[in-house]
């Protein structure tokens, strides 16, 4: 019988989570042969998955009320990943479809009919673009939606404007970068390493961009922003956050997307310069990617059409076998990562 | 000849204005009848005039950019006012017509002819609406448009939320409150002394109140807003927010009118719960009333209709005399002062 690797959820962290003591690698055999399936069900043997800072808040314990439920202990995890039907209990499913949505941090998964039927993402998509398979779950999945709505619903991007992107680099940022010079924007980025600001800048064409681990961001914000900001994409939070407020135009529209810089502390920053926002005008506006899924559709057709005309890169890094996930989402919430986080399955 | 009492601005204060340190009492004479007026000017003898948090804001360096002008050292301060004109040069005005606009803290004040034509408010107002002379430059002038302008675009009030505003039996809080109760809206609202909370609930029928500097806020708020909020009408801004931001509902919007608690201060409050903004998908927008004057008539007229209905009601804190505005202003911003705080020059 096939083995079936999986990590749950073993505890809690309070700062950054540690492999082994928080995420812990389970193996078992699975029978695929005479694996029980309820009406609906679907079994997948899971490919690619994706590994996103969200699921650090999903680490809590279950009293805390936030967006998305909290993880439980003992579960396996789950997020979004790119699965092939192995078993099914369901009449829009044949064994080798593809399933794209929900599935556990394992090799195989049991797809209830509830989550079945919640997936937006159809098995047709393979078929109708073309695109690498992986890049369901990271251009045209929900971090490239995530940066789409974002910076298009809240930025509202004017040709001319001056947007500025933390963690440029990463799975939404390098997204929300390349659509920005689509539109005509001049655009501006930090990121954690330098090969990544080289990336953004010889890559992606980026009209500039600073490590913001070595450089003084205020001082680079002045020197590459000399009109000021007029969108900035937040994917961090804390600090930063404060430092651009000093650098934001009037009528300035701030995209809260992300706060990494305060997933792993419970020791949250203090953001002083806010007092800014009513002179300025500012608007800051939280939202989720989820709030949007009726406009998949839309959002996949313009995106494969840049795509294909050579307009959208997209930088991916895949680590290999369900065992290194766990590392692999630590590396995510400590920078040690460069483009979209992806956990080849199989 | 008539004395010309005026308040000059002396010095930027660090913290809270002084009087006599900051700003500085100055008598002269005047001569009206050969007082030399320039095409398109008028001279006019004040009546009322209007003392705001944001004066604190006008009281710096003018190197510091902000969306006001800084006041000049040595210069008389100004701000909104009625006055009756005593000589014109300018066929619009006749003597004895009243100007409502931009005065100095002073007895008299020579309007130049720029300023005349910039004021959005005509003479015509006083016959066309029969309300007290003092609320055209309260419920019917800048405070009272703040309210309307931040509560229905930024705050797109639904009958049956919950709104909670600070300083809400100020200038602008205390129409906040009314309005929303028009509207349909469970209103809450903090300020600083007993007899302001027993005039938010009894005169004013707010859904609840109380007094920040003896009670709890995140327990009253609790207690008061069992279904949490759906809008803060931010007037303090620094803990207060803090604060709000732990019961904000999703989709909550916050309208982010004034600063107070941080207009004194260098060591700014650091708002440390911004991280929700995300999970709940909170609006956050800052605002100035000046962008909106063109809505001032159809603002007027509501407001108007509202108060002859008996509807609105409007508190206000005279203070009698130009040489107690510096101390006035100071009550302002230490909360000293209960309801709209309004000058009677003469």
């Amino acid at each position: 019988m096939p083995s079936n690797k999986s990590i749950i959820f073993k505890a809690v962290p309070d700062g950054y989570p540690v492999a082994g003591e928080h995420m812990e690698l389970v193996t078992k055999e699975i029978d695929i042969e005479n694996f029980s399936l309820a009406d609906g069900d679907i079994l997948v043997k899971n490919h690619y998955m994706s590994l996103d800072p969200y699921m650090r808040g999903k680490m809590r314990h279950s009293y805390v009320k936030s967006y998305t439920p909290a993880y439980e202990i003992g579960q396996v995890l789950d997020g979004y990943g790119i699965a092939i039907v192995v078993k099914s209990n369901n009449k829009k499913y044949q064994v080798g479809d593809y399933f794209v949505g929900l599935i556990g941090w394992e090799e195989y998964s049991h797809i209830t009919a509830n989550v079945v039927s919640a997936e937006a993402l159809a098995k047709e998509i393979f078929t109708k673009f073309k695109v690498p398979e992986s890049h369901f779950i990271g251009l045209l999945g929900i971090p490239g939606m995530s940066a789409y709505v974002g910076l298009n619903k809240i930025g509202q991007p004017k040709k001319g404007e001056t947007i500025f992107i933390s963690a440029a680099s990463g799975a939404v940022g390098q997204v929300v970068g390349q659509i920005a010079k689509i539109k005509g924007l001049r655009v501006i980025g930090s990121a954690s390493d330098d090969s990544k600001i080289k990336y953004l800048e010889e890559e992606l064409k980026f009209d500039g961009a600073f490590n913001y681990k070595t450089c003084n961001a205020d001082e680079k914000l002045k020197e590459l922003c000399p009109n000021g900001i007029d969108i900035y994409f937040d994917n961090v939070g804390g600090e930063t956050l404060d430092i651009v407020i000093n650098h934001l135009n009037n009528f300035a529209r701030v995209v809260a997307c992300g706060m990494i810089s305060q997933y792993n502390t419970k020791d949250h920053y203090g953001v002083k310069n806010l007092i800014q926002i009513i002179g300025k005008r500012v608007l800051i506006q939280g939202f989720i990617v989820s709030d949007h899924f009726q406009e998949m559709e839309s959002f996949r057709n313009e995106m494969v059409e840049w795509f294909k005309q050579g307009k959208l890169k997209y930088k991916e890094d895949i680590v290999e076998g369900i065992q290194n996930a766990p590392q692999a989402l630590i590396n995510i919430l400590t920078g040690k990562k460069f483009g979209k986080m992806i956990v080849k399955i199989c």
